[in-house]
């Protein structure tokens, strides 16, 4: 089946020129449930644009009653981002304009409502869908009264408008895969929610970082924290359910690239997450592997992040993947003084064992700057068979 | 009297160079409090560094039998952001390297403390002086953990290291004054924290925005907000104190300019303040006029800004300080379309009457670029006499 | 009468988007001369677009039958250069991908001609008309087979894209004007190729740079240095003349702004030229003044450069127009020192007399940051009745 | 032996900081040439900074006696491109202020010498070393003019204070070696001029280019430009002398990185140079291999850049160090249509055939973003034994 193609405007610029996303949707025969998938939020950040390539490619062979719901599609989902040049690297993680952070700029309705628990109580006598259609109601209208500023002459700055334009598509799906990768060079993962551990296996990755704390406004977040907290209010009134809305946040490895078993990943894993889904019907899918599969689950406060301690360029880094014991060598800094000494080198020692997780693609350093991070835990823990 | 002049690191570069901030103390005679000034904060606001040359060429000529206890100077107090350069211009608002506005960084103890009201009862029957010392104690000692991480091989980003040093400098000052201007163009007003409307007055500005909502880890903010959660804890248990701490944030005109009349309004108005704390002791200061001096506080949310509502090119503004009716045409804009047809002139009404205290320096605007600012309210309440 | 509108894409950005020039032609009845003019070649130069608006404005009142020739017009020429920001700034001087100032990346048809002499000598039969016609068909052969490495899949660099779709534009065109501005803030002026000194006359402003030395691939030396090669080549050989072929490049006040008073000059000085050029016929045109008015040349290598010698904030500086004496303190350099000393104070003296002609925006300046500039000559000379 | 370290300020920032280089000078006991060798002028080409570290350490196991004449090292030699960041990445390859390459801004004698001919025809009956040194004294003559100008109150811009500061150093050298690497991702490999082809062998590396043409004022050029002219106005008046004056360009590998492999090549051929110029007298070198090491020499004018001929992710690719055939498939351009049309995949073939060495390291391309370089020739030309 082809996709029904949606072009949607997104920003005017000065020169009169306009930007535009394209939303690619996959309408299944059957009603049900809805996806939606983006790529490339952070400009550098656009492996997850070949993964919706990919997966158009492969649906394009698909019946339409193959599919259950509707699927859509967002690839290159931030033009202002990954446009973005600071001469040759894509440095769009921010905006240039304001410094905001592309991914932490989304609205929460968790931040705003001052009713959920009254909401819950008032609920009790419904059914699981019939309370999600209500939330998702209030949810919604709450969402459309940010219009009116947006509408008024006094306009809104850029960022406030692009998320109402984003999360307009993506706000009354069930399912939400948001595909980012390392700024720098990470391996493959995923952030899983807390209660959604079970789900998350369908993603056949290996690790995933589990959401202990927030970093607030970003887009998987913006999607899922309401229903986490209904779900809470609920159980806490003796009414535990957990609703068929998740988001998902896919590291697929390594900025600024596409790397095609990073791809292969994503694709393989958004397939069969639908599949199991019961929203896609393809030859083979839910894959036999999915029940074994083991994610391993890094609790989001035990990464560490390394920054450099003093000016200087960085030597025998330990590549990534390694497994560290405390007090390893990571890394050395070439430090260059200019006091009239020689060079200077020094040892960087981890400070807790684990897996180096993602390093940073420039050696050359400011005091300050990222160097890597580590999953910190009992190196057997990571050990993969 | 001659200052005493402290040279503190700040970081050391990939080069292996290193940038510093300089402290200038002139520390009088007598014992008292300590008043701490820095300026430059944001790379473009430059205003302050005159501001605090002409403190410093003035107090050349002061004794020190005329200051009562210690006041620092700290000019160019960002030398990354100051020296910053994109293209000609001074574009230092945020660190190019992570986004982080350089003044939404700071550490702020009411955010960790758990125990505000706890502290509060235990100090019952001690005078405000002893409060005063044992709170400031307890923020110094949560403060000084901070550098366990930065002196961890992991390190801290850089903005959590130079927080460090600054507000090492600066979070024992009973009174502390950061002078920043515009990044665009606008009017000379000061920030002032909810009950120090009062104090406000001696530096002789037109405009006070009084912070009814907090940006969030701002200098000023991470300085008082602890301050005012004891205050009220302390006032809710029946005991009412007002302590000597203030922190302050002057707007000293537009950005990339040192504008003599905007300095000269620093000077006195900062000169006035110290004088009226009983620090300075100068003849003819507190000036006369303090008393009757009436400051026209704006509620923090009554500022609107404008952000453009289309891209294209401003024309007909009206100037910086104009008086507007609601539906004013406060300005065009000329937006070349691009899609076959002529340009088009938009006219952009004001949203509610008020008055123009910030225009963009950039006429060229995308949409969502900020455009002008205004502080809402009936035209007659601006009326300056 | 309405123009005719195209639109040319120029670029294809990484996200699929494409950004777009649009040429506004307004063709007369009668055959003749074809001007191009231009604007906004520099992101922060836009005075040009205000003044090519209004252009299409006025013209919209003009009957065909008053046009003789075509009129092209090409506002916003640069959608890459304009809508790039370095936060609030419009940085587009240069492309920020590799450096290219986008004002000196323009094919010059005189640096591969080998054989301008053997061309002119060929010619000595013809007359100036014919010439004219054979040269610039020469020309463009050469220029359009540029097109053959656009088109190969090795591709080109962007600008060499870019000024390929500009010059197809204007190559042919008898008359070339380019709006710019300072990018700082400037007097309104333009630039004038040597002999063409009785032309810019019409323009009605008051200074004029004379081309005693050119910058190298410039948009207005590309169109007009094969000409004055050829010119001098049949001067040499004797048979002087000076061909309907001029180009200009017009300087309209400040950056970032589109000030009133610069556009109002821009928009009288190009209809009087088109007047004088018997393109354009409308009542009072050319204006009676144009005869009696005097340009006062400014040998280009007579402007002065002044560049900071110290890295500081400037203060004190002399303003935009000061006729200065050999001497005279320009402004002063308040440089903070980090080794322990006091602030420091630097007058800069004037090197030779002149009028302050260009001065920078940014009072911030790292050591070699630009500062201003001053036609050098007896300050008398510069006096304007 | 330790070297003798000597610190040279650089620029003043606008914070009142400074900024140094510094010059690790080794001077034999013997009296001889100068060798003169830095590093890391464009920001991210940091891997020679490694190479001159390991060399340092080295030569503090050698004796003075186990060197004739002096060593000059300087790593780090561009403060200003080092230190510059964009997001995570080093930038500097040009002047954020001015657009300048760091690489283009070097003062060549050649360019303003009206008289190479006269003086070779005055030294007739000189020997080559008095030639040289009369010849030394001319350049450096006319070089250090330009203090006059850089004194002057109306001072320079950066680069061309800066320039002089690093040509201060370096003009006098009989061998200057600037390291670089890849702005990108590439092949290790050296610039050879016309004429120095039988030197070029001591680095030992398999590829040079061959300098057919001139980027212009590049550091390599602007030193060895003036002694090339000068030896060919010998050759033609009958005198044919090679001045022991050379000056190389060493690309080592990839951007951003110190890439060990790389390193270890620039030091082992440094090291091997000198000791062919009898400047470095270690046990085993020269290496054996010298004589026989067979360097592929590829004429600038053939390498070919390939630059996106449409927006969009690059697949596919072949990598780095690949053989093509004209007409293999290079990369796919996955291009995202905006205009309601499905992506399109785009094929990429080989224009000629050769060798690809060099590659982007940012997979997403604006339409004429830089995507890979070839030296082309028959493929059997690259095969290395």
């Amino acid at each position: 089946m082809l996709p029904i193609i949606e072009r949607v405007p997104i920003v005017q610029l000065a020169s009169g020129d306009r930007l535009f996303i394209q939303v690619y949707k996959f309408i299944g025969d059957n009603p049900g449930p809805k996806a939606y998938i983006q790529s490339n939020l952070h400009g550098a950040e656009i492996a997850g644009n070949a993964v919706i390539h990919q997966l158009m490619e492969l649906w394009q062979q698909v019946d339409a009653s193959q599919i259950t719901g509707e699927i859509w599609l967002v690839p290159v989902c931030n033009p202002l981002g990954i446009n973005r040049r600071s001469q040759h690297f894509s440095s769009g993680r921010y905006h240039s304009y304001d410094g905001k952070d592309w991914n932490r700029i989304f609205w929460d309705y968790e931040k705003e409502a001052t009713d959920i628990n009254q909401f819950a109580s008032s609920q009790i006598n419904l059914n699981p869908d019939e309370i999600a259609t209500n939330y998702r109601n209030i949810i919604l209208k709450h969402f459309h009264k940010l219009q009116e500023e947006i509408n008024a002459a006094s306009g809104v700055p850029f960022v406030e408008q692009y998320r109402y334009q984003l999360q307009s598509l993506s706000l009354d799906a069930n399912y939400v895969i948001d595909c980012h990768s390392s700024t720098n060079q990470g391996l493959d993962y995923l952030y899983c929610f807390s209660s959604r551990e079970e789900s998350a296996k369908a993603f056949l990755l290996d690790y995933a970082i589990l959401m202990t704390e927030y970093d607030g406004d970003a887009f998987d977040e913006a999607g899922m924290k309401p229903w986490l907290a209904l779900e809470k209010s609920l159980a806490q009134q003796g009414n535990p359910i957990q609703f068929e809305v998740e988001s998902w946040t896919l590291e697929l490895g390594t900025g600024m690239q596409m790397n095609p078993q990073s791809v292969a990943k994503g694709v393989r894993g958004i397939q069969n997450y639908l599949a199991t889904k019961g929203m896609l019907e393809i030859p083979g899918f839910p894959l036999p592997e999915t029940d074994l599969h083991s994610v391993n689950f890094i609790p989001k406060d035990r990464i560490r992040k390394y920054y450099a301690t003093a000016g200087g360029m960085i030597q025998n880094r330990l590549p990534l993947g390694t497994l560290v014991k405390k007090g390893d060598c990571l890394y050395q800094l070439l430090s260059f003084d200019k006091t009239g000494e020689l060079p200077q080198i020094i040892d960087i020692p981890a400070v807790e064992s684990g897996l180096i997780a993602d390093i940073c693609t420039n050696y050359s350093a400011n005091q300050g700057d990222y160097i890597l991070s580590i999953f910190q835990g009992e190196t057997d823990k990571f050990m993969i068979n």
